[in-house]
């Protein structure tokens, strides 16, 4: 028990009790509700959204076989955290820039959709950070995220439902560079591994999330329908596609479990962009399919080339299942809207400038800010965790229970 | 394999299967649906309020280590006999009474939150009833609960739907004052006990419940937007809370898993009663904040002192998980009815009376015929346990598999 | 590692790009949107069914302690193939034979609910097959499924809705049939066995589909309202019964999970048929009743007599947890006719005669076809998995973990 350590004990909970006071005290002046008028429909998104973050994220992370009870814990502390903070900057905006004021409903769906940027950015530090960093980091990354929203609204004149669909991209960059500031995990560490069992329950959080996927593009979408069943054909195709390119590039002709799970997603991420704009089908398909085949080659360049070099450790391998397909994701959008508007020059180049300019400046954005955090939460006062510790429940949890069998 | 278990096995089938059959034909009839006409929208509130209590309540009641076959089938059992049973008894009000039609499914959504109480009454005797008496105290706590109920509604004007609330808080204090009847289990009993495993299977459920208890509110409320995020905002400080506190009351400052389980669904207890009604989410975030700090306190007084006192062995917590927040809920839901009619007097006096009788009426009737049906339990007859046998799958349930590894 | 393992390995991805290219030119010429101009509404259905498939059927098909990666993993291959292969085939149909069209997300629902034959089919031959066999399988019996459907609907005048009704009776003997083709595993085998373990994660998949079982009926019947309770109301005496005939049909009176798990959904799938035309629940009970008895004792008349007599082995029970109650509720329903239509001697012998041809046409040709298909798939061809590899998860996929502890 280190002296550090009992710092972590001390000011944790001060740290955090403070930060939902100021939370409570900014609702009690922010917090304006024109909605009670409105009849409200029985509108199940709202869940749903809530449903994939805490429940699905929560157990899609966890496949580290000692790390269960903090990946789903503090999983729920951040997301709430995290919704709230999200909620207050929605309101403050209004407030200050006199928004247009949304349904209360809509506003938390859209908070927590916002949210899943910062549970993307954890998967990529899991286990290296304490608490107290995963905090800090969901609170800055949240400021950080709606102001690169909202530069692209008000600068690049994007409506609000395209620039919150580049909330996996930001996530997974972000969550990249914060990474990169902290140590390597020991490769010998057999900590930072998964068993059957976690592997098991990190795929029923994966099928969870790939059976709610589309009611995530449908939220964001304007053509709903749509949205729906092109995500649907697209996460369709990137789960056959995963399991040909698993049997293909490992050993044995073997199916490889962290294969299937980044991959299987893939089309919904790389889809998203343009799930509601996608007129036939088939054109959602091949982007499935290229969404797969770039996570599964993705997973493989990655581990074995850049990562050592840039010397990043990813743990949930966020860049190829979230960063990578938003990247084609992003490239298919303007395709896209090169094919359609190919006659109207003028209007062509304008549409691509700002999709194009909004991308790269959500990206570098993710990436500046995300080193700029790294740093901060490297910093003497807030590291905690000797490199020994990495992956390790014990080090946060109670264990009344022997550990055997775990 | 005593004589006593012969006759349980003798005894449980026949016992189960008459009362089947009895409630077959008490709904031949009983049972009129004068709903024919009407158009049925697909609301998915009956089956996410089901989807609660069978997969939400069975995995959140799985933390005994060797109880995981009996937490989630006895169960379903006694849902499924419940809700029955709750149907039939509100189709003889109707019969008798003429109180007004409902729509059918309304009646077994409605039904469906009433067995809440009895699901939470067998969280504080699991592990130590036999599905017999289980059984029993199903049926008997569904009438005793809609007596009380209809008390509520004739004597106090109180409408359905608020005297529903009372569902945690009278199942609750039924199952304790029922526990407070049957013996402890040896303190050195390795048994009452969870495991890594059972606790992450069991943050399963929490989840769970956590993700759908705005549902649960939203199907009792009046103003159900408004029911919506205010629940949502109490369960999500209260989350926070949990954490935080969890840290401030254990040793070494770690999180114990048994303070976050139950004090993350705190918030969505107490504010159950106020939720449809509060104005400002702020006033929900303090609800959620209080019920949060007095479940964790409750937990450590209740274990510490009351319960070896009055020798009550409360084996998941229900007492402070959901009896205290229901009683800081009944209350808080008073000083919100003064606060806003302290203008006009004389009906202040009436509100809070008609509320405050309720609150007492339903306490009173749930410790009194919990206190009985604890004795009726007990004789003779029914108890067939021996206390060594405590918490134990393999009393059931066969196991044809070696318990290697479970 | 033999060299028909190597075929295997060089095979199947190129097996499965290939058929995933030819769906996806096929979905170039065929499929065709006319719904754009329709307002969806929110419909949960679609991904409430999509839901029960690939997760509750992937648990629910995870008894086998060594082959939860497959049963999940495979499931979810199969279900996206198979609903790719669906839509194409109602897409060529509507095609070729101007068959009236469906809004998109309709057809999606109606495919999903078609793919639960393949789904079923595949429990019965689970951990006997591998991939390829698979895949070929489910491309044939969506394929005869739906010219079943189509001569229904064509000769006998069935509405759709009717005739997707059989999809599990379809399923349960098709599946059955082709595994009377497969070698049966050494009855000493101890991976065809479950754990305690095996059997929690099997149970989750259970309580989840029994949660999810009145949406299914929902999505095909017509008064919808009147299907969900009804199915409420047999799912409910289902598995009360079932827990009574445990008790009454193992040794020492104990409950056994494999009849609790299949005799719990038994109510839901008799009453399939009827459900929206059954007027009063008690009839809906009392098939329950029915379908948990027939369940019970089926599983147990079946395992000891008609089985090994026929050599068929049935892995997950499919014939009697799906088969069995099918059977019965085709008849309940030709009986709930009779009774309803008496006094109309001409239209009633119509009626019956019509359900009863669509009946038994569908259970002979998926005995038939399905005993063809099983004669193809254990050609050398494709037969690469001795038997001693049976329900082994390490044929199929890398375990980098040590496999202590599974």
């Amino acid at each position: 028990m280190s002296s550090n350590y009992r710092n972590f004990r001390n000011n944790v909970p001060w740290l955090i009790l403070f930060l939902e006071a100021v939370f409570i005290v900014l609702f009690y002046f922010l917090f304006s509700d024109d909605s009670a008028s409105r009849p409200i429909i029985s509108d199940p998104a709202f869940q749903d959204v809530s449903h994939m973050l805490i429940f699905g994220f929560g157990f899609f992370l966890m496949s580290l076989k000692r790390y269960g009870f903090s990946s789903t814990g503090f999983n729920l502390l951040i997301v709430v955290l995290g919704v709230q903070c999200s909620i207050l900057i929605e309101n403050l905006l209004i407030f200050l820039l006199k928004v247009a004021n949304e349904d209360s409903l809509e506003r938390i769906t859209k908070s927590t959709v916002d949210m899943t940027a910062v549970v993307i950015s954890t998967g990529a530090v899991l286990g290296k950070t304490n608490p107290v960093q995963l905090i800090l980091m969901t609170v800055v990354e949240m400021i950080v995220f709606r102001m690169s929203r909202w530069i692209n609204n008000t600068f690049l004149k994007i409506t609000d439902n395209i620039s919150m669909m580049h909330v996996l991209l930001f996530g997974a960059y972000f969550g990249l560079a914060v990474s990169s500031r902290f140590s390597e995990p020991s490769p010998r560490s057999e900590k930072n591994a998964s068993t059957p069992k976690s592997d098991l329950l990190s795929m029923l959080g994966t099928l969870f999330l790939w059976v709610f996927w589309p009611r995530f593009n449908y939220v964001l979408a304007v053509d709903k329908g749509k949205a729906i069943y092109n995500t649907y054909f697209a996460l369709a195709v990137s789960a056959v596609t995963a399991f040909v390119l698993s049997v293909l590039t490992t050993k044995d002709g073997k199916f490889r479990m962290t294969h299937i799970r980044s991959a299987v997603l893939a089309g919904g991420v790389t889809v998203g962009y343009a799930a509601h704009s996608i007129e036939y089908p088939w054109i959602a398909m091949i982007l499935g399919l290229l969404a797969s085949v770039i996570t599964v080659l993705g997973s493989y360049c990655l581990q074995t080339c850049l990562n050592p070099t840039l010397k990043i450790h990813d743990t949930s391998g966020v860049h190829f299942t979230f960063g990578l397909p938003g990247v084609l994701g992003g490239l298919a959008q303007v395709v896209l809207l090169v094919i359609k508007n190919w006659t109207d020059l003028p209007r062509l180049g304008y549409l691509v400038m700002i999709h194009v300019g909004a991308f790269c400046q959500t990206i570098s954005v993710a990436l500046l800010t995300g080193f700029i955090v790294g740093l901060i939460l490297n910093c003497k006062l807030l590291k905690t965790i000797p490199v020994s510790k990495y992956f390790e429940d014990q080090f946060y949890w109670e264990f009344p229970h022997l550990a055997v069998g775990f």
